[in-house]
């Protein structure tokens, strides 16, 4: 098998804290003497957050109370659910989301925003709050995957870094859970780096195993988020040897023959023979980057049986995606290594979820339900709420919306709250509480947790909905209003 | 027109001082006792180039020289040229890629590599050297846009970190360059980061500007690379406040008449009332983010100019990609605002580019030529140089590549130095010579001389060769062998 292991431990992140899961509230990489941020994230942000902020700021609206939601409008063609993933991430970004000295230099060398402007931003701290659905979630059209409630200064400022976060890591996650749903139980294994920007690369890697996969080749996604790391050897590497026996008795040498040796260089079965000879039949794994894979893995399986090697496991990779692994189903193969298909979403490289002002204070300080008029851009005012209807068997058949006066849904979410119900799973957890991020939801912990929701939900999900075929949402989204 | 502001001084990166184009070789973020990194970019990497390593470290081909290849072997279905971008990038992480106490420490603790391993990698510098193709300049299949030459353990440490870089900016630009050609001269503004990972965001925001837009709504972008920041404003600004008038009359109050005036959030034509009423004739721009925007921008050129605001600019938004673009080309629109279809390479999210061992040392101390064998993916061993043949009128007609033993490959290549010729023009550049990173590659000036060389490289290719729809490659590649 690859070398794969299982990590306890994670070392910080270098660059926050929160990673680790420590409380947030503090400000790491603040100087005393509120110098520059080792790494803030306050300026992965488009312009028109901070010019709307100086003229909110100006006539007295950015103290407005603001009810922000994220969700998309639909799923991707012939998709049948989204996963949600990468809140763990806005989580921990929101404590290094702070201007330090560098930021606010650069606004002001830039005239970006006025002095007063700058001012604000020297002591923003995101002091509000927000819930969601958990990482790891089911979601579809109108779901509100996130709703944040601040200040408008305070929320609209994060527009940019949310969705970016989890526009990407959900776009990873869903096509990640399709590929695990095909792989039924065999493990997954993440290989992307290479195609895709070297920090999302991070990112894919952690939204992969919150969606089952079993293990990434990136090293910093393992020491970043305790992820087993995993590796076999690349063609390059027996090429450097002056012949494949060389290079594999190498190999064995170093890494001990429980090793995954690729055997494709040359010639399959040669190299079958070359591998068995350097490893002997306690070789871990052989690993077929090229040809016909099913066909391959039928012949070397016959072949390592025929030799005796009947626990050497057989690794296929090579521009695998969903419909490559389901269509390997019944070929001899043990684990999936799967590269450019996830980093980009198989076809869907972003989600388009969208940071939607739903609700504001009015000049009275009533919350007011607002929203654009546009008919093609389809989004009810007012805040949401959101459950899951569940049938007896536990399978999910309805994504309830539920809607109306704002304190209407507050009291409606309360009381779910209060009495659980065996048919409506209430989907909104809380996240950040003034300010404060729910304990459990970033670093290592949240990603296992996340892993942990995204198994049970899909689980509930309707049978045939992991069919891969394109069709419509596997849930019906419905409306329920309530109150008023 | 939208707030676009032009910069000379550029304030450095937080986490990297070679992004203002500093003399490299200093290792940055050092501590003097060999600390940890402030932002170590050696973990961006694939856990087998590690192990590879070790198991070469010890049978001694560590140490041979070699050579490796970027190339891909095909350009994404219907397109007709790549553009290459993200060099400056490589370059600068060259600097970073460096293991300090962090990371070994963390890789001595997950066991991933021996001591003798680790002990190489607290010393690890790239002294090697890299030829390439100049960042900005077209690419076809099979075009070595990089070549690093060094030992094994020098080079194949860089694979991962080379591959994700260049694969995703090089898509970005590659889709950006087809955007700004549609566009012909009317200015292109990058507004994606809410559809990208927040990191690959400022990447994307830096290819986009290499290929030929105007500037970026990217904050980070804009200080990390002096690339001009815009924005507008968002339809919650216009919510937020209690009509449109008021919200119209404190962005102009705050930004100034110039501003750029979000029109759609209710009713267009009110909308245009509305701003003119706020903002004068003199308004800069109003903005359209929904509808059809070809019949839109038509009814709002009207009713601007009737009003006497014959100066206030139409910026477009919504879902925009070249092919949108293009088909706007007659409507009275001044400058496009593209997302989503940018970050992700509209429709190309990656590129194919791999880095293969293509020559290396033999146990004599003679470079050979290697290759994979199998039938699917063609390599040519051996170095290869590369120039683009062109007509008498300058225009691109062949991609050549230019193949042979090593030593007749790079006395080619000199020869093209010492004596250029009018239709052939040589396409390498040195980038990294024995661990020198050549001036004017990195930081503000590297995106800088991208765009330009991006410009005059497009300028070359053949008449048709802009077309959006799908064909071949606009110049073949050919091969030229030289010596032996």
């Amino acid at each position: 098998m690859t070398d794969t292991r299982e990590r306890g431990a994670v070392a910080p992140l270098p660059t926050t804290d929160t990673a680790t899961g420590t409380t947030p509230g503090t400000a790491p990489g603040t100087a005393p003497g509120g110098g520059a941020l080792a790494a803030s994230t306050a300026l992965l942000t488009d312009r028109y957050e901070l010019t709307m902020l100086q003229a909110a700021l100006a006539d007295g609206t950015a103290h407005r109370r603001c009810v922000f939601e994220v969700f998309t409008r639909r799923l991707p063609h012939g998709r049948r659910y989204g996963v949600l993933a990468g809140t763990g991430r806005v989580l921990e970004a929101l404590d290094t989301f702070r201007f330090g000295t560098a930021e606010l230099d650069w606004l002001a060398d830039e005239r970006v925003v006025d002095d007063a402007t700058l001012e604000f931003l020297a002591g923003y701290r995101f002091t509000g709050s927000a819930v969601g659905y958990a990482e790891g979630e089911m979601f579809f059209p109108q779901s509100p995957v996130l709703v944040v409630e601040g200040t408008f200064a305070e929320a609209v400022l994060l527009e940019t870094l949310i969705l970016s976060v989890l526009n990407y890591d959900s776009a990873i996650a869903s096509a990640a859970s399709r590929m695990t749903s095909a792989a039924v139980d065999r493990p997954c294994l993440e290989m992307g780096a290479r195609r895709a920007h070297e920090q999302a690369a991070v990112a894919a890697a952690r939204a992969a195993v919150v969606a089952g996969f079993a293990g990434t080749s990136n090293l910093e996604a393992g020491r970043r988020y305790g992820l087993p790391t995993i590796g076999t050897a690349a063609h390059a590497y027996t090429l450097l040897h002056d012949d494949e026996p060389s290079a594999f008795a190498s190999q064995v040498a170093s890494q001990g023959p429980g090793t995954t040796l690729l055997v494709d260089t040359y010639d399959v079965r040669r190299g079958v023979e070359n591998a068995l000879a350097a490893a002997g039949t306690g070789l871990g794994a052989v690993r077929l980057d090229s040809g016909d894979l099913g066909v391959l893995a039928h012949e070397v399986r016959a072949q390592l049986d025929a030799a005796g090697a009947r626990d050497t496991q057989i690794v296929v990779t090579s521009d695998l995606d969903e419909h490559a692994i389901a269509s390997l189903a019944v070929a001899p193969v043990d684990s999936y290594g799967v590269g450019t298909a996830l980093v980009t979403g198989s076809g869907a490289p972003t989600c388009g979820m969208v940071y939607k002002l739903v609700a504001r204070e009015d000049r009275d300080g009533a919350l007011q339900p607002v929203a654009k008029a546009a008919r093609s851009k389809t989004s009810l005012g007012g805040r949401k709420s959101a459950a899951r209807r569940l049938d007896a068997g536990g399978r999910a058949v309805e994504e309830v919306l539920v809607t109306g006066p704002e304190d209407a849904v507050v009291a409606w979410a309360q009381a779910q709250d209060r009495e659980p119900s065996p048919d409506l799973r209430p989907l909104h957890v809380p996240l950040v509480v003034d300010g404060e991020v729910t304990p459990g939801t970033t670093g290592v912990a949240g990603v296992q947790a996340a892993a942990r929701r995204h198994r049970a939900s899909r689980e509930e999900l309707p049978r045939g909905a992991r069919r891969l075929s394109a069709d419509e949402a596997a849930v019906p989204t419905v409306e329920l209003r309530v109150g008023g």
